[in-house]
């Protein structure tokens, strides 16, 4: 059985990443979305356990310490982490596996996991995020503020990413993160088991 | 407008790379597949212009000595080579180009031209590549354990590539290089300019 793929997506906030992800998740119903848990409260409709495990600080914390984290961050005075043991127990038994997590955690995770596939969803525009943003009508100018500038910094880490693409019409967006998500099976960096296995056989 | 990709695709001989490449084509219309030049003698069936550019061991020497080559390289006597200029006029018109060569020449390309996208076709098993170059009965045996030996160094060689996959059956293959080729238009390695725009606009 081969491993699981995991696959690491980060986009700014603003940027359409809950719908495209949505989509995703409805051609590839095998995939597993890990659950990131997070010291941040609940947003209106937001369920823990599905959306986030929503835990005190404290238990956040310790999760860190025990060496459980495959990655954390904290962003905007809260923290948002990746269990590990899950993800690795469904990567073990070939299940692939989605992390929608932000620039410093991706990079955690690149670091400590090399064959993780890292895709990054772009806004068409800094000033388009701005208007979606805006047009959310849930957070005061100040907010927005932050996050566009926060958007901004996160963008330039898009270089570290294996793929980019632009979010411009959801459909496509949604098609081109299929097709980026199928062909990287075949990333070498996932695949050196493969070249071994074929030369071995010499 | 987009500029154009320049795929480099290699796999060993037998392989089933020719095949492979027709169908492909079929599927891209608008690919442009780059023809090189060789030393070596026309195989039957081969047209000058269509499958190489069949030319002299002084007129190759020439071209590589003015830098008019992409990459060259020599293979059981015989020298195989790119010429740079068609290349690159198809790419600046944002027209798709596809290399085969082997792998001492992809080296040379991946180095000149590190946003070429490298894909490599691995046999199922390097037994499976000898039968089916045995089942060629155009060969001596002794070049068939040339062929082979050689083979095994090129598979070696596939981690140097983004990406692999196996030819085990010819359709499942098509389609494997198909979505390979279309994603890989959104590897970040080929989307500097996209990430630049995108923040030029802040």
């Amino acid at each position: 059985m081969n491993k699981g793929v995991l696959y690491v997506f980060s986009a700014p906030s603003g940027c359409g990443k809950g719908t495209v992800l949505t989509e995703i998740r409805k051609r590839l119903p095998n995939l597993k979305y890990s659950v990131s848990a997070t010291t941040r409260a609940p947003r209106d409709g937001e369920i823990d356990g599905t959306h986030y495990y929503f835990v005190s600080r404290e238990r956040f914390d310790e999760l860190v310490e025990t060496g459980g984290m495959l990655e954390h961050a904290t962003f905007c005075g809260n923290s948002y982490g990746t269990p590990k043991e899950k993800v690795f127990e469904c990567l073990d038994n070939g299940i692939d596996v989605i992390l929608e997590i932000e620039t410093k955690g991706a990079m955690m995770v690149k670091e400590s996991y090399p064959e993780a596939v890292m895709i990054f969803m772009l806004p068409p525009s800094i000033e388009e995020l701005r208007s979606r943003l805006e047009n959310r009508h849930s957070e005061t100018e100040e907010v927005i503020a932050g996050r566009v500038h926060e958007a901004a910094r996160e963008i330039a880490m898009a270089e570290n990413y294996d793929y980019v693409f632009v979010n411009d019409d959801i459909s496509e967006a949604v098609d081109t993160l299929y097709q980026i998500m199928t062909a990287s099976k075949s990333l070498t960096k996932i695949n050196q088991d493969l070249i071994k296995g074929v030369l071995a056989k010499c």
